[in-house]
């Protein structure tokens, strides 16, 4: 068995690249931008006018001038117009381009208008007031965006803004999620008094869907022929396949042996970890292409750990997107003794800025009711015993709390 | 013009009753629970062996017996068998059914089997110990998961588990985004000199997908007939109208005179906040059904700023969703003097578990590629001009940090 540490470095030293696939803008939220983004003009383009009023130029203001004739309106959206009298004035709308021969906006509150003279009733202007000047927030060319970006709202204006009406973003990788365990049945099935329904693949697929990524749920029972008859098929078709169950030391626990059969290389098997202590990992590789498989054990708080700390990190990094590395601060004293790493369930609570990870000890890695008390798993480290209250340790969160 | 807390208030008080659908499990991730979910069984529902080994008789072993012979093999997902001679075992695999007059399970780990015959070699056992008993996580009828939950991963696998392959949950509102704005130009489009694309609707309709809602996006140039023709069928068709520009001082910013007209009932017309002043809210109500309009001013920060402090804490209020109230420290003094709320521009970063927020002072209201470099708005309250390093202020995130 190895650590913790050493199974998460050879997991994130098996990544998978992608490639890429161009989409359609309004498709493209939450994919992870494959070019950079440049300014196709400078930012703003023009000199745009910030407030509603009148563009004066500043020397007929220096020059005592406080009245002026309004010689016409510059709109948003339409073409420049001149100020063809400096001591005149233009009425000026937000977004409009600034007048040529006008240096100044002064804003409707500051101006009297009767008829077609208006009045300012300021005390002092300064040069290109209330002008938002062209190129003064990014150059024409600048770099707005960099590859490998996650897109969120912001850079989707951006790009909006830009015209790139599709974009080029990391291809989706196939993934396969596959439960095994003869006790379970379908959502839809009643089950018999030793049986259960299965809720691995529903869980991990809509964890996965929250994160952006798509996949098929496929299940099989243990049935060492079938098993891998179908888990041949799959292992060639999809980029990732995740296992729940059939891992540990069971007599029906055929997926590592049939894993090696296909021709899948073992990395590792068995975590010095609580839960999830029977996670198997490999890689196939053929010719050019390759599979991932993480066979997680099958107990569902077991799952859900060892899928957050992981697979998604995993996925993460192949798709170029940071994996957040959090702490929270332990709410109160708490024991482990086994030399483990231990994954606490905890639920996390924001308060004044500060990051509390509070204990929900469920009744071990088959209490699935547990996991909706909880929000996270703090990682308790192994080669000590305590933990005290006021302690900060890496937190895998589970839900949104930012 | 009130303040941002009295527009907070007003929003809030105006929420809508969406009503409720049936969905598929499969599409009910991130959507809103509108029924209390029931334990259709006990947590766990027999029984249940927590680790492969043997299962043997605790008064066999008070009497002395270490050497079992082995009856037969219980597997998961088999019927329950009975250990016939109380002075047997019967194999066990994780998952199954605890045998019938067995009431200890040995691991693998301490027994040694040889042809028929397991030898046990632990000092000791305690009664039912690797058993999870029937009902000790949850009990028949018992709620499992409270109606107005918002589903995450974890909701979705009990809902997998007690068999529920369709869901009530809230009915998704209707919504359109419409900017506004002669300036404005599509993303497909070559913008003249004095244009610029359209941004605003890609970021909203973005915002709202990565919060689990489905949007239809408009643009409408600024001419009074054609707005006022095309509103009145938008007003008519959705629950929730999002506007952008065309709410300030300016000559074409016809939004509010339109809305009146279209018998959408004013609540307030500017907030005492930077960016964003010009911030229009208003309710229709005809008969049974009832519109609500967010008229946001059009700069893109502004446009940003006011979706995430206004409307989509209302959506989530609407839902049955908490408003996530977080505050992060700011990490330098800041001051800012007008007698406004201060949305100030910042940078999200949590270290030990502690939310720092960083100031990255744009160009104002119009310089959306500032968004790319912040993360959220903390939100400097009014009526103080020096905001101290370390203080703790709200912060509305516009990016998943946790």
């Amino acid at each position: 068995m190895i650590s913790v540490e050493e199974a998460i470095d050879i997991v994130m030293s098996h990544t998978l690249e992608p490639g890429k696939e161009k989409i359609f803008l309004d498709k493209a939220i939450g994919r992870v931008l494959k070019e950079d983004i440049l300014a196709d003009r400078d930012f703003p383009p023009f000199n745009r006018v910030m407030m509603d009023g009148i563009a004066i130029n500043s020397q007929a203001w220096e020059a005592g001038r406080r009245e002026y004739y309004v010689e016409s309106m510059q709109t948003a959206g339409s073409p420049q117009q001149t100020l063809s009298e400096t001591q005149n004035c233009i009425e000026v709308m937000t977004g409009a381009m600034l007048p040529q021969n006008a240096d100044v906006v002064i804003r409707y509150e500051d101006v009297n208008i009767t008829g077609k003279v208006a009045n300012v009733s300021v005390d002092a202007v300064t040069s290109f007031q209330n002008v938002h000047l062209k190129g003064t927030d990014r150059r024409v060319d600048d770099i707005l965006i960099h590859k490998d970006q996650k897109l969120s709202p912001a850079e989707i204006a951006i790009l909006a803004t830009v015209g790139k009406h599709a974009v080029e973003v990391v291809r989706q990788l196939r993934i396969a999620i596959v439960s095994t365990g003869d006790e379970l049945v379908d959502v839809n099935d009643t089950p018999s008094p030793y049986q259960i329904r299965r809720s691995n693949t529903y869980a991990l697929q809509s964890a996965l869907q929250v994160n952006g990524h798509e996949s098929k749920g496929f299940h099989i029972n243990d049935e060492k022929e079938v098993l891998g008859v179908k888990l041949r098929e799959i292992v060639e078709e999809y980029d990732l396949v995740i296992l729940s169950g059939g891992v540990s030391k069971g007599k029906k626990d055929y997926v590592p042996e049939i894993l090696e059969k296909l021709n899948v290389r073992k990395l590792f098997h068995g975590v010095k970890q609580r839960p999830g202590k029977p996670f198997w990992f490999g890689v196939r590789e053929d010719g050019s292409s390759s599979t991932t498989i993480f066979a997680l054990p099958g107990n569902p708080v077991s799952t859900f750990m060892c899928f957050y700390t992981y697979t998604l990190p995993w996925l993460n990094r192949c798709y170029g997107i940071d994996n957040r590395e959090i702490e929270a601060s332990l709410s109160e004293d708490f024991e482990f003794n086994p030399p483990l790493t231990y994954f606490l369930q905890v639920k996390l609570n924001l308060d004044k800025g500060q990051l509390l990870a509070i204990p929900v000890i469920g009744k071990g890695s088959g209490d699935l009711a547990n996991l909706l008390e909880a929000d996270a798993f703090l990682q308790l480290p192994s080669g000590r015993s305590v933990f005290k209250a006021g302690e900060s340790f890496p937190v895998i969160s589970y839900r949104q709390k930012i």
